[in-house]
């Protein structure tokens, strides 16, 4: 099936919204907690299919900020088992997000992945974990404007830039602003393309705060299944469903 | 139909990428560019369903930047066919984008249009054209940016704020900076809901840098038909969808 699929274009960024490690546990009468087992698993086996059709850097979105606040133990736990299992794997894994909400030792533990995983280039993992989308774009705004600032600064004491042109001191000479090329490059991970797939497991048709700058022209996948449940075939699809669509655009393009 | 669907939550906020048009003259064998005439009147119909179901707001997505500079023609024609139908109804309308691209006459119809419906209030239709969402949110941060700075050199020439801390000139103390409500009232409409639903035709399961900052919680429904197909039932269905959705997150809600 990976040698049909690779005779056409293969997305090189996949990103997944891993939703129903819950419901699943409910669904199967499992302890409150134990779906995110079946989750680990689900993910990991997911992980070997992207290797091998060939897709190069792979998203989930891991925990929101908001799981942080409501299970803590349950984060904790699920981390541990987590950093257990990517030590085993040739992955080169980042933990994304806003990290200071870790507790001690598992922010630790991520450092430690991260560093241990650094040579590894076979699949790139990014788990965005404390993460929400419009956090990352308010932070890529802050950055932007504190260096436009420092700039502006710059260039003024040393005589240079748009001081020469007469502007007062509070106002801002036309390149004296953010462009799109600050904001993208301070955004996580800017180097990595955008992803062309996100799948959203539980049948959910919403972005949820993740990667809502990066969401442009993918396409969004909303298998009716648990994530615990999603397996080989639903990424077979997705990834069809993708090429479907490259070439129909390239036609499009080719048209005009 | 409707008055079921009234029983239950109906979205404020409806937002609609109108796709399809140039396919369906191509599919009916109509010349280039007559799709958009079924396109408009399935506009009117889709308003005149939202206003009667009770949704206060309806954003279309008309014209990306690049239809612009592809179809400058086709974008005249059509702008003039809907101003001409939108004079007719009691709507509310906002064009919203880079107006500065629309060639003169058009851009002073739309603004005649905007003045000439001010005073309705049954329904808001903002039109996006030549927009896109990376661009909105570009804008957002350099205003921000702007009215940060002027806080600044204001506050530091009085004497007041950060400068009595000691920081550098080219420092910023750490209530220096842009936070999530100055992007978000930099956002075109910012005092208007999100939307709850959004109707991407021609199955597009893509965003297509259209409402980005704004679909964290949106639900997107994507329709095989083309937009001159698009009818009644769609609406109902994308309805039902968000009621069953709305019920679900409140009943999980309610778990926790």
């Amino acid at each position: 099936m990976f040698y049909i699929l690779s005779v056409g274009p293969i997305p090189s960024h996949i990103a997944f919204v891993m939703d129903g490690n819950r419901r699943y546990a409910k669904k199967q009468k499992l302890v409150a907690g134990a779906g995110h087992g079946g989750g680990l698993f689900a993910l990991m086996s997911m992980l070997k299919n992207c290797y091998e059709l060939g897709v190069g850097l792979v998203t989930v979105y891991a925990f929101s900020i908001d799981n942080f606040k409501r299970w803590p133990q349950e984060v904790q736990s699920v981390m541990e088992l987590m950093l257990e299992k990517i030590e085993g794997m040739e992955l080169r894994v980042y933990f994304i997000g806003n990290l200071k909400l870790l507790s001690e030792p598992i922010r630790l533990a991520a450092e430690r992945a991260m560093e241990a995983t650094a040579n590894n280039s076979k699949v790139v993992l990014s788990i965005r974990m404390a993460y929400t989308s419009t956090n990352e774009i308010l932070i890529a705004a802050q950055k932007s404007c504190k260096e436009e600032w420092e700039e502006v600064r710059g260039s003024r004491t040393s005589g240079f830039g748009c001081s020469l042109i007469g502007l007062e001191d509070t106002e801002l000479c036309p390149n004296e602003q953010i462009d799109l090329v600050d904001l993208e490059k301070h955004m996580y991970m800017s180097v990595a393309p955008d992803p062309h797939i996100i799948i959203h497991t539980s049948g959910e048709t919403r972005l949820s705060n993740f990667l809502l700058w990066q969401s442009s022209h993918m396409q969004l996948y909303s298998p009716s299944e648990l994530w615990p449940e999603i397996g080989f075939w639903h990424l077979v699809w997705s990834v069809l469903n993708f090429q479907q669509n490259y070439f129909y655009l390239n036609r499009i393009r080719k048209q005009i």
